[in-house]
């Protein structure tokens, strides 16, 4: 039993590195960037506040767990903002080798069921993932809302692009959020 | 239902304050001090890995949920670190005070959800209470093993105040954990 323990904790040490990763979205005071680890628990609180929200009825527990530790893997491989410049296949394959590093750290047993939380949450297939996409979505556009903007102009974004690559994916898990949005965007980027 | 997912929108914003409420330990690399935000990733995360170790079987779902929510309070009243000076009465009055005006920014039927969860957790009475409340111990002993004491030598901590103020409370919700980490406490300790 102390084995597993001190393998958990490993797992729980390492993963205190994300708290260092820094994000393309600032706290909505402008202060600073976020990091990966503030803002997962953001994004697991939000998804706990806007279940009800949710295109289709979700087992909000798992949605949770996965926010917990969908980004666990930008401890190796870095954040990469929506609205940056990388080559998307390039990034996936990195973050398989980081999955497989740090979810390996933990005992066999939640080895191979965080990895398979994570796995459902990149496939966005199940009606789980797909809303816990949309939440880790939105965040970042309120963000960016509260801040004027936000980082926005510094990654030159338009509004076709926000609604390309941002909300076309909260549509899919929670249209009604991005409809209470929609206004306040329009607004923003003046149409 | 837009009035309503504003008022969630409000809660959600108003609680990205708690990125700035700085805590008592460092991060695990002693890099800067740990936010109550990330800290609260992270012992959600601490929970959802040990929830295997609780003394009495819990709802891992419903102490994931307290521990996404146990510090909001801070934005109002601020961290009071488990080795530091201040009177316990007053804190909770001020506690109490920060509760009803920050869950208070939810739509009602939440607000009150949101409100009987925190003061569930704070009571410390229901196993799944009082097995948050032990995860929450456990995770700043680990950042101060991990950054040789950490904190501990600020705060004058000795091995007994780290038994009775931190210890007691782990052993009661999961007593394997505070076994496994005794002894890499007792050689920190010197004992």
């Amino acid at each position: 039993m102390t084995d597993r323990i001190h393998a958990q904790l490993a797992f729980l040490t390492e993963v205190d590195k994300l708290k260092t990763v820094l994000r393309g979205t600032t706290l909505c005071d402008s202060s600073r960037r976020e990091n990966s680890g503030e803002h997962s628990w953001h994004i697991a609180l939000y998804a706990m506040v806007m279940a009800e929200h949710a295109v289709k009825p979700v087992d909000i527990s798992r949605v949770i767990k996965m926010l917990l530790i969908h980004d666990i893997v930008e401890i190796d491989a870095g954040d990469n903002p929506i609205h940056g410049d990388h080559d998307p296949a390039e990034m996936a394959a990195i973050e398989q080798v980081a999955a497989a590093r740090i979810f390996g750290l933990l005992p066999d047993d939640q080895a191979q069921a965080f990895r398979a939380l994570w796995d459902e949450f990149e496939a966005a297939e199940t009606d789980d993932a797909v809303f816990a996409k949309s939440i880790d979505r939105v965040q970042p556009v309120v963000s960016n809302l509260e801040t004027n903007g936000g980082t926005w102009p510094e990654y030159n974004v338009t509004a076709e692009q926000l609604q390309t690559r941002v909300g076309v994916k909260v549509q899919r898990g929670a249209p009604a959020i991005w409809d209470a949005l929609k206004r306040r965007i329009d607004t923003w980027f003046g149409q």
